[in-house]
């Protein structure tokens, strides 16, 4: 893509392309992601009287995120197609901000930590959505991959973490 | 989703969860539903003649329920994504109903008796599009599972039907 | 498409085509769709005390009809795409069925019916898949529009419907 | 959604609904959202460099977010769906991250600031995914809304900005 | 894209954009495409017989083109969504090819050029897909924008073409 | 979709279906298929020195072809569903036309030359859209497989062509 500097050729270096993971072998795999909604005291009320206008709002977001899992490599260009597994997603209401974790399983070719990230993003702007009436200022933060098992790599995790 | 009643922690009793079959057999699985949509006299005369307006009303709800089938885990949100590997959509024109039967066959992990649900569901949905010039009316109904074969369950056939 | 019996030239009699609405004005319309699921004893206890193995199966049933209504021009090969700017879907549990009903807006060229229907049918293919695991025999049924105002035709009730 | 304790009827307090927004002006209205990847050394200097394996990353997760925008009714499942009519994507590399700044134009029935913030975290997703084999910890942070112009509210600025 | 060769900011010279084009009026616009499938002997009888096995070539391929017409700006990364208001596809079986044209129409605020072309297209690769085991070397040629209707431009008609 | 010419049972003889695959052996097969998109000297020049107004047209085109690839069973109805497991998308800017060339690869039950095609015909519509402002006259030709490798077929090459 960014290669092709006046030359008719246009040289590989640089361009996109989805890698080939035909000779990879089938096996389980999971990853989990977490990201946090940094909300206003208001939206925290809200979401534990269950008062938020809209409707259920954790609810809502719980089913936008595992739906984003399945559509990831629609989403994310690279991305291989999965057949994802399963699906597991937590909300939980803190005094200041809304904590998601998802963990997604698969036995397939490539790992799923682009599906985990994507269940805890769109959930994310589900919440956000959700709530957004009450606190426009609301703050999607700190999404990122805790862990990883399975395939060549065995087991990743983030720093700072124990099994 | 009916379960944070106020409280910080969200119980995962009642959460939408995706159930994890990454531990499951890719075997051979099929699935046949059937379903019927109640239509005026025109409407059987026109398809019959083939005199429809909008077009082969028939043709076009056969692709409709096949594409559909495809679709079925980005419309059911706890579906998991199955390769689908064969489709048969039939359309009956009766006196005063077309009766529609879907068979699925898939290799994979889960069952496919929602995608042929689905399949019928999305069938019945667009040939009620294409008459309902001629018949507003029209009504989708007895849309069900009639029998479901491999996986562990084996065999399953709706009470009252003979193989 | 069943009009090319064997002759070069295709025939455009019988011919699926998208009809052209440019023509028509920008009104508000809306339409009101209703259908039934019918489901076993254990079911219905389920859904009424919230006990439903894979989660809040009317909360998953009624996210999952308003984004099909989204959806409807991807799933009816006919259908025009428009700007849907309301849905609501209520769910019922009966004795022996759950009852969904949908109402969808638009201030846009077509009447809304189709995704009325669309809203309905996918929130009951839903619900199958909630509550399939405790009744294999669900089945959907009556799924129809019931009234639909709006546009040159005005209003438009299903006969024995009152005001 | 958190309504029906045991009830038969589905009181509608919770439910999850689409509002109706058909009677609202079409008028211009656009959004700006931000965001930040926290990326490590090697990231920034394969960026800066254009030698990140995968190719091209700040170019993938700008079209990804372009078309993420586009599809954000399709991922927020109350979002009202919106004929977009502009956006501009940004990806600055800094020192420890990649800022991310879009702007979403409509002239429509409601704002965009959900698009906007779809379009960030999906350009982020993007580029996580294009990076993960240099840091496997890369984290998506502070994605937020900053302003928001057009419709009845007029103007809204995260505080602490200045027009 | 091809704008960052080393340097830290993101020069958005050569990056991707969706142009703003919410100023402009929306008015009735059309365009007309056309294109080619090159195809053996064999699929010209089969299509003239109706005895293609896989089924009814020509009108799967209809539905097709119609229903990626609908799905242009998902297909396309800079397309604006548009609401297609008119679709007209024809499908003409010559002795060594099968001639296909399309006519998109809508009331809205850009051109359908790219909408006409994608229902070119995608109906060719529909009917390729129909006759592949019948003919591996079938070729798509020749698509492209015959004439355009509407907007600031007014009338454009490929050279050579009378009105 | 030919077949009900009046009668009551719709005779399957020419009812689109999707075949059964599910005997089939997973194995590694790919698939090429090239196609060219003629263009103006202006356009030509305007790829060669980066100055496209919209953007970096062949990265545009190279992605919007990768994820088209993804999406073949969508777009092509009686496609199967696959895990595409590689794909690279070159484009070659020449002095009348710019060539595309797509290599797809997957291990799974059925071939992927619909995939190739797709990506060739969806990268070229890209670019098309990208160039149209310069060259409204921009023409999509010679779209087809070179290659297919695997599977009970094993190998086959456009005649004419050399391994």
């Amino acid at each position: 893509m960014t290669a092709d500097h006046g030359l008719t050729h246009v040289d590989e270096t640089g361009a996109a392309r989805m890698v080939d993971v035909s000779g990879k072998a089938v096996s389980v795999r999971s990853a989990v992601a977490t990201g946090r909604v940094l909300v206003s005291d208001d939206v925290v009320r809200a979401l534990r009287d269950s008062t938020v206008p809209k409707g259920d709002a954790l609810g809502v977001a719980r089913i936008a995120g595992i739906q984003a899992a399945k559509r990831t490599p629609d989403l994310v260009p690279l991305c291989h197609p999965i057949a994802i597994h399963g699906v597991v997603v937590d909300l939980d209401v803190h005094d200041d901000h809304v904590a998601i974790r998802a963990e997604v399983r698969t036995a397939d070719r490539t790992g799923v930590e682009m599906e985990a990230l994507t269940c805890v993003s769109v959930a994310a702007l589900a919440l956000v959505d959700m709530v957004k009436a009450l606190d426009p200022s609301a703050t999607i933060t700190d999404i990122r991959v805790e862990e990883k098992l399975g395939g060549k790599t065995g087991v990743w995790r983030r720093e700072g973490l124990e099994a």
